[in-house]
């Protein structure tokens, strides 16, 4: 749905709405007892909660299509992932809790190693240590660029950020990567007009990096890739009126929620420290974003038992949630992990609704076979969600007279 | 789904997909005990596959709209039929297995009688035979254009193709057929400016006809219809990075096939000689479309137990299918023939889809009523099963990180 067409319809009200991700939660069936890992799992308050809510099975992106965590999250925050595309160098931002700022471009580095010609020799510079980056980071910090900011972050082993801070910055570059070993990094080159600056820019940084690192090895050069700005989009609050907030243990998710407006709450690692936060804060918001990662973690392991147990250990939360006395309740994830294929998967992700004015279904468990029958049919397309939850938390006008 | 969307998340893989089109199979029940000719069917080994499938029942076009076989098979192959338009010129063409070029401007003739004040009598020349028709364009092909070559084939009885070929060639012409007796053929016209080379090529063709044809009764004149260009769409090798062949009896569902960039296989007349096709050429392709005719031919002439008859020979070569045992399985047809109406018609077309990476739903049985509850639900888009298709067969990238 239109943010434009939604943003019109919102009243204010003194409701409020939580949305639970368990992150990668749909399932594929075992072949012991052809039970998905959330049909295997005991959950009682989540059944419980589905017989009184609408239910179905929702696409975060398209059919067929395996969203990344971006887009998963995205959709269900109702911002069509087609549309609203965060850029890598972006996502690589958020990923380490990086505060980017409006018209900051960022892109993902590797270090890498190149031979006298220049030509790459290993795309990874053999995996380096994060320490070793850090010390390589401290090092590529002395480069100063005219009228620009410049950041840059250790990732993880050989992998950095760059973010570039100044006026007129674009992220219409290509990648330096050629993605190849035996060729040179390539020119940096716009794929807009707009780009010609920042072009410039980053041919100095790159021709600097390589003086700079000339003397190290492996690490004596770096590739660029996925230059993006930050995106100028309309906030939860602007779209849907909503304060919302969002506890999450890990900084992509983070990051994710800070992009689109909402507060991040300081929080622990394990869910009942998340459920912790929700109770804390809990006057203080219209809307709650509660991340559970691990269900997701083990789906990608491809173990089916640990997932289960992450699901029951999130069900026996669900009476604290219901406690609160939500006015709306929203229970899904932003994308299958089958622990059978240990990665993302484009199945339809179960989810409920429940608030005291949803119209519930015949469904009676939590669970992916259950949920096809229900009112929110078997690809209900995620990006309705919240305009659905806005409508149970009375929150949007009448269309027309 | 867009293509150029799909396109950018094609992934190479060594996996194997076959649709299986059952041209018109979707049906309506019959009186005496209420089962539609596929319900009525007994199709254990369809049966079979459907449980360890995702089922429902898609609509090719849009609800409500009665797919003709160009636009039925078009969304079945994931092409929105309503972006990707074939003229009926171009389908005739297809029809008669005319091999058609890139640029060439097809068009549907009728021959006609008109009067000495060039009044039509007969649109249809008094359905003159097609041996007489095969005279007729013999002489037709005597008139000579400049700078575009001129093919005119016999169709049946009264029916005729005509195409241009040459450079600058337009198909946005108005037809020559007013469509009623009484009236003098319409003078050819152009729909836009690009079409003015094209008007003049056609009026000199028909001036050329009228002469040609002066001293011959019924048949005196042509009528033209339907003017299109051979269109310049991506391949399904180019839109989905499949290589794939078409097994198909009949000339017109060739045709559709090689538009999109099939390989033609030659094959029988029967239902197992096209499974022996299947066999032969398996290790040659990526995706395998195997036409059925005879199910919608029947359903055509209104006969229950013919239509019912066909889905179980069918069903008995599903096993040879299997013995292959391709990644990906589709079963559907390109829209529904209810013997009840002897007509193609606007009602969901069964559908299963079979894979390693499916989630099963509970449907145990392929029919109409069973699939309405299946994972793809009741009104699943036809376009969507090649990007599913693609999904299970582990070709599609994820999308975004």
């Amino acid at each position: 749905m239109d943010l434009d067409f939604i943003q019109k319809l919102i009243k204010p009200a003194e409701t409020k709405i939580v949305m639970l991700v368990m992150d990668g939660i749909g399932g594929l069936p075992r072949e012991s007892d052809n039970f998905t890992e959330l049909e295997a799992a005991n959950t009682p308050n989540l059944d419980l909660l589905a017989k009184q809510s609408v239910c179905g099975l929702q696409q975060t992106v398209l059919t067929g299509i395996t969203p990344g965590s971006g887009p998963g999250h995205l959709g269900i925050f109702g911002y069509n992932p087609i549309k609203y595309q965060v850029g890598r160098g972006v996502l690589a931002a958020l990923g380490i809790n990086f505060d980017l700022k409006p018209g900051d471009v960022a892109a993902r580095g590797n270090f890498c190693t190149i031979d006298e010609n220049d030509c790459i020799l290993d795309r990874r510079a053999g995996r380096i240590s994060t320490e070793k980056n850090k010390e390589l980071c401290e090092l590529l910090r002395s480069i100063k660029l005219p009228n620009v900011e410049v950041f840059i972050e250790t990732v993880k082993e050989h992998r950095l950020l760059l973010v570039l801070r100044g006026n007129g910055l674009s992220g219409s570059l290509i990648d330096t990567d050629p993605q190849e070993i035996g060729k040179k990094p390539l020119k940096p080159q716009a794929l807009s007009s707009d780009a010609v600056h920042t072009v410039e820019l980053v041919s100095q940084f790159l021709d600097q990096t390589h003086n700079v690192l000339a003397d190290y090895r492996p690490a004596n050069m770096i590739l660029l890739r996925g230059f993006s700005e930050k995106p100028d989009w309309l906030s939860m609050q602007e779209a849907f009126g909503l304060k919302c907030a969002a506890i999450a243990a890990y900084p992509m998710y983070r990051g994710l929620a800070k992009l689109i407006g909402m507060d991040i709450l300081e929080t622990g690692q394990t869910i009942k420290e998340e459920f912790d936060t929700l109770e804390k804060k809990w006057n203080d918001y219209d809307f709650f974003y509660l991340h559970i990662k691990k269900t997701d973690s083990y789906g990608e392991d491809g173990n089916f038992d640990k997932k289960v147990s992450i699901i029951e250990e999130t069900d026996r939360e669900i009476p604290r949630l219901l406690d609160l006395n939500p006015d709306v309740i929203i229970v899904t994830g932003d994308h299958s992990t089958p622990s059978l294929m240990k990665f993302h998967s484009w199945h339809p992700v179960p989810v409920l609704l429940y608030s005291k004015y949803c119209r519930p279904d015949n469904v009676d468990q939590f669970g992916e076979r259950r949920c096809i029958t229900g009112g929110l049919g078997p690809r209900f397309p995620a990006e309705d969600l919240i305009p659905l939850a806005l409508a149970n938390a009375k929150r949007l006008e009448k269309f027309g007279a």
